[in-house]
């Protein structure tokens, strides 16, 4: 069945992109891709985080992790169809230093924090909601929560402001079936909210499993230009506009690719890597992973990265299917 | 629900693998993959082609093309647990040049074919069963193949000794409803036989697509390590095995991807790249996007390629979903 109508593409290549690149995009490369997204009929364009610079590092951090106003306009001038999100962390931001919506470029804030934090970041989003901004809330590493915890917490979201809920597969280790059951679990808890997915790759399934999200019910799919998104990445946007078709404009994104992404690849590493895939694998967060990668040496060294991983397990992490 | 006890994975990587690199594997290659499969406990090796050399080229090819007996016990001197499969083409091999099993240390033969090619594919089976070997029938580029033709050609299998009869998504252009759909047609159709999964990961999707088979009743599904194979390459025998733990192993295949398969993407290209995704999204054979990846300075070009693809086509080839 054709959901197509009522779909939105949140496009997060610079928020979830700059864990890879520590945010350092120029403001050139980020005006072409709000142009880029514009072009394609990109819904929404996740343009950085609006953490405080005080409750984070900012040495070596480019401006997309703060997103100050008068850097988004630099790179945004003209405002065009496609809509602005920032992302904040629970315990990493204020939420008295955002600005009230009428004086602000940005349309949605969606809020992360981890299922534990998920009163805290309540709180959050009706405060935002108030200040006139359509708000999402993006619970973290959902494959690590169980369905009791989930059912509870989520019964806790109801009542919010809320307009949107994200299952996030932080860890990349969640199947379709999961998806599935997740999705189902969402919108029964949640009459009245929009549903949003946010896929890792490590798996070779952020695109699946986004496709699945869809068809359950999901009506809000993240996604990256060439899946451009810490460790494994993310669900390519160029995939899920094929998928779409004829509902975005692939050809803007394929020029995008070519002028953007290849040179930025040859600099910077994302996508499917077996430390990735191991962790998808184990349920872990990709942390061990990536300081793997940074190693110059034992990058490859898949086997022992394996069993160092899996070493003081009682018993295996897996689900055995 | 686990179907873990009745599965097969048929690993392709020598066979699908040769597209790459024109067979030219080295018998100590192949023989540490032979180990290498035994330890993880994959049930099959698909060890090459058995064409004829009268009947396709020879120049540059490697042996696992031809995968003469000789040959293929150089490299597997000891038969362990893991059984050997070769596949021959339609039209590219001699049958009376294939030896009765018992001369033989093959143990499967695969008939690859078009869906146009199924009468003679069904001869070449039904000799080659008299010879005494297992025998699958490969019905290539089945996403070009209409359901009433599919059914009609079906029905005609349904009375040949085929023991497993293959979805191959030659063009990597399917997604997993299509594969759901696929999979319950050829179970209707061949009551008492195997069904088989050959995915292409175009679109990221080759390993999606063989657990949705799977889950669909599929019970052999083909793999390589690393994902090598043409174009896109196909579904990572690395991934595979992680879903169905614990019946398989996975630490040999890490062991043998640092060191034999990180060394060969050095040299050799497969997995998603642009021109492959589109291909996969246009429903077209890779031919075209293989040319362009060994082109030098255009082969990151995909809006032209994309542009010139499409120009000749009065209506999008893509289904709207």
């Amino acid at each position: 069945m054709s959901t197509a109508e009522s779909l939105n593409i949140i496009d997060c290549t610079i928020r979830d992109g700059g864990l890879v690149n520590q945010w350092n995009f120029g403001v050139e490369f980020v005006s072409r891709l709000y142009e880029t997204l514009n072009q394609a009929r990109v819904e929404y364009m996740e343009i950085g985080y609006r953490n405080s610079p005080e409750l984070v590092g900012e040495v070596g951090i480019g401006p997309w992790r703060f997103c100050e106003e008068k850097v988004i306009r630099k790179a945004v001038p003209v405002k065009k169809s496609t809509k602005l999100s920032v992302m904040v962390d629970i315990g990493k931001f204020y939420v008295n230093e955002i600005p009230p919506k009428d004086e602000s470029i940005v349309d949605l804030v969606r809020v992360a924090c981890y299922s534990s934090q998920i009163e805290e970041a309540i709180g959050a989003i009706n405060d935002l909601h108030v200040k006139g901004y359509e708000t999402a809330l993006n619970i973290m590493a959902i494959s690590r929560v169980n369905e009791t915890e989930l059912r509870q917490q989520l019964y806790k979201v109801r009542s919010s402001k809320v307009d949107i809920v994200y299952i996030v597969d932080s860890f990349g280790s969640l199947y379709m079936d999961d998806i599935n059951r997740l999705t189902k679990i969402y919108k029964r808890s949640l009459p009245g909210k929009q549903i949003g997915i946010h896929a890792h790759n490590n798996l070779q399934l952020a695109f699946a499993n986004t496709i699945t999200a869809n068809q359950a019910g999901c009506r809000f799919m993240d996604s990256t230009v060439y899946g451009m998104g810490r460790a494994a990445g993310n669900c390519p946007t160029e995939l899920l506009i094929g998928y779409l078709y004829p509902k975005y404009n692939i050809k803007p994104i394929l020029k995008a690719i070519e002028e953007l992404f290849i040179p930025l690849r040859e600099l910077e590493e994302w996508g499917y890597l077996i430390p990735y895939a191991l962790s998808g694998q184990l349920n872990e967060h990709p942390r061990t992973a990536i300081e793997l990668r940074n190693q110059t040496e034992a990058k490859d060294n898949y086997l022992e990265f394996y069993e160092q991983t899996t070493k003081d397990k009682d018993r295996p992490l897996q689900v055995a299917r």
